[in-house]
């Protein structure tokens, strides 16, 4: 089984190297091929998804991920900018389904900015849309304007779009993942605004009727950010389209406190799969060695459940990361008084002595 | 000064009566006149917005509204739903800057989700762009998709665009009240991944150059989602397009905890308004006396101190409402132990009698 690793920027090293460290360990016949992306291919070969690295992860059979970007790139144009290795992964490899677990560790419960009570336990399910909508629809651009409020202007646009066999198949995953998980979706629209989402509520609504023993519950974007806040443990699986999947998740992931323990798994239509922190580049702490590399280890054992096939070899790292939370280790992101703090190395040689 | 006074569905007659009470007491010229909208005129007279209604909006020189929507107008045909109603009363007074203050009262601190800390004191004013973005933009529709990932697909799809002129009055608006504030500006965008955000930040940047006093940072609306869940004291006034600005805004709404506590104003080119608390209309607890009618209130108040330029009396509106939270007098929503709870209309008198 082939995998390639894309390190990326800014804290991407260092956080892959200790995921790297603990597949290596597992024993398995997985063989690790690394690339650059992001800043680094830019730096590299002029290119943030250089050929060579887009062919590498198309080969494969699973992408390990690290994360990209960074202040110093803000300047370049939008095709040479670090994030365009992201979205154009997820578009050249199909990866239409985005898993973002929002789980909260019971050690780390204090950590959140909620009260204990409404995070302790937490552990929604959040599958975002990836290779449609807003994100990649045509056209846009820049133009004068013809209509609205200043004709004759100059002004700029996007097109929001979805198909019926995208949401259709997104729908698939998200009713099937209920079914292992306590039966309950909530797709989120806006249907009272959008007739991107009024097609997307009637779609999800008709899929539902294959799923008769999975409760599906509607919720405009708005009201979701709130009871995300309110009460996020009403939520099980949510599922919703790229863009208000790309706020809703990183607000979830946010409520949890603990943003630095948290994978995810960008998957095609065949369960290959990108996996990566749900994390950003963090270029202030790069290179300190205090990175969190929790979230890239979870993200591996992702990879080994969903793409790999190798359940028992994930529960052995899932094991791991729970034993070195519960022995006291912390990275600084999520120290507190009374617990160790280690590094980026020593976290994951922790995870590898456990395993 | 002319009103007109717009209740609309669900607790919204209660709670604007309320407010109705208070503007009475004053004794200022006003003269208001009252109106059906939402489900109520589409029941009386078959549309949410009927001619006379908009007409008497467009006469007066302030709108004081209620709220709109029922469950049991959700299988009408989009046009004549409720929420049509606010959103052509946006469109055709051009109210295009809609203020939502989050503000979490020192007597209300320990409702909010978040621990007390990060929300004692909590003062954010959210400006969110009303008649433009993807709410508005032509073209929308179902078709079929000719590319993408599925040509020949049925498919469905909307404009989001911003005008040169749109963004550039939407962030004179924010500069300007950042200035009667603490002088720093929060941009929200998506700029790198939307053609029409990248558009929003440089024209943002442009009109800052007119504010050298002012300090202005840009972020993406998803670091956005989790800022104000993580730090939510280290925003002070927010700027952004039409769909963030929906979300976000009902976020750090219930951030606060007390979301009947909120009110809103939309604001056209001449600071004509339309006032109306932020939260919804409640059906189930409809015409039970309970709702909270204090975010009306402040709306009514909102409306004196930015159309009226009745500065004092929304002074004495405001102080009456801190009294009566002083006094431990709470509504159901904002109920807690050691505090006496009471109704709509007591709520109501108690304001009228602080005043
Ligand atoms: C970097 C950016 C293009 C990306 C997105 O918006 O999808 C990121 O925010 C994410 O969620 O992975
Ligand atoms: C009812 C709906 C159309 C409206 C909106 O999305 O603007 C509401 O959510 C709001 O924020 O006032």
């Amino acid at each position: 089984m082939k995998i390639a690793v894309l390190p990326g920027d800014g804290i991407g090293t260092e956080i892959v190297a200790e995921a790297v460290k603990v597949l290596n360990v597992l024993e398995l016949p997985l063989e690790l091929e690394e690339a650059v992306v992001g800043g680094a291919a830019y730096e590299a070969k002029g290119h943030p998804l250089p050929d060579s690295t887009l062919q590498l992860a198309k080969d494969a059979d699973a992408v390990l991920f690290g994360a990209v970007g960074d202040w110093k790139y803000d300047k370049l144009e939008r095709a040479l900018r670090p994030e365009q290795a992201i979205l154009g992964l997820r578009k050249h490899l199909g990866l239409f389904a985005n898993l973002r677990p929002a789980l909260c560790y019971e050690q780390l419960t204090h950590a959140s900015s909620l009260k204990p009570e409404l995070v302790a336990g937490l552990d929604i399910l959040i599958i975002r849309e990836l290779t449609g909508d807003i994100y990649f629809g045509q056209p846009r651009g820049r133009r004068t304007a013809v209509d609205g409020h200043f004709p004759g202007a100059e002004e700029a646009f996007d097109t929001m779009r979805y198909s019926r066999p995208e949401i259709e198949r997104i729908a698939h995953v998200a009713f099937q993942a209920a079914r292992r998980r306590s039966k309950k979706v909530t797709s989120v629209d806006k249907a009272n605004v959008l007739e991107t989402f009024q097609f997307w509520k009637d779609i999800v609504t008709e899929v539902h009727a294959q799923y008769p023993d999975v409760e599906l519950e509607h919720m405009y974007v708005d009201n979701a950010a709130m009871q995300l806040v309110k009460a996020p443990k009403k939520f099980d699986v949510v599922v919703t389209g790229n863009m208000f999947g790309d706020i809703l998740s990183d607000e979830a992931a946010m409520l949890t406190g603990s943003i630095g323990m948290l994978p995810s798994a960008s998957l095609d239509a065949n369960n290959k799969g990108l996996y990566e922190p749900s994390h950003g580049s963090a270029p202030d702490i790069a290179g300190k060695g205090v990175a969190n590399p929790l979230a890239t280890i979870l993200s591996a054992a992702m990879m080994l459940r969903y793409t790999l096939a190798q359940p028992e070899a994930a529960d052995r790292i899932e094991s791991a990361v729970r034993a070195v939370l519960a022995a006291g280790l912390r990275t600084p992101d999520i120290y507190s008084d009374g617990t160790r703090k280690v590094g980026t190395r020593e976290m994951g040689d922790a995870v590898v002595a456990a395993i």
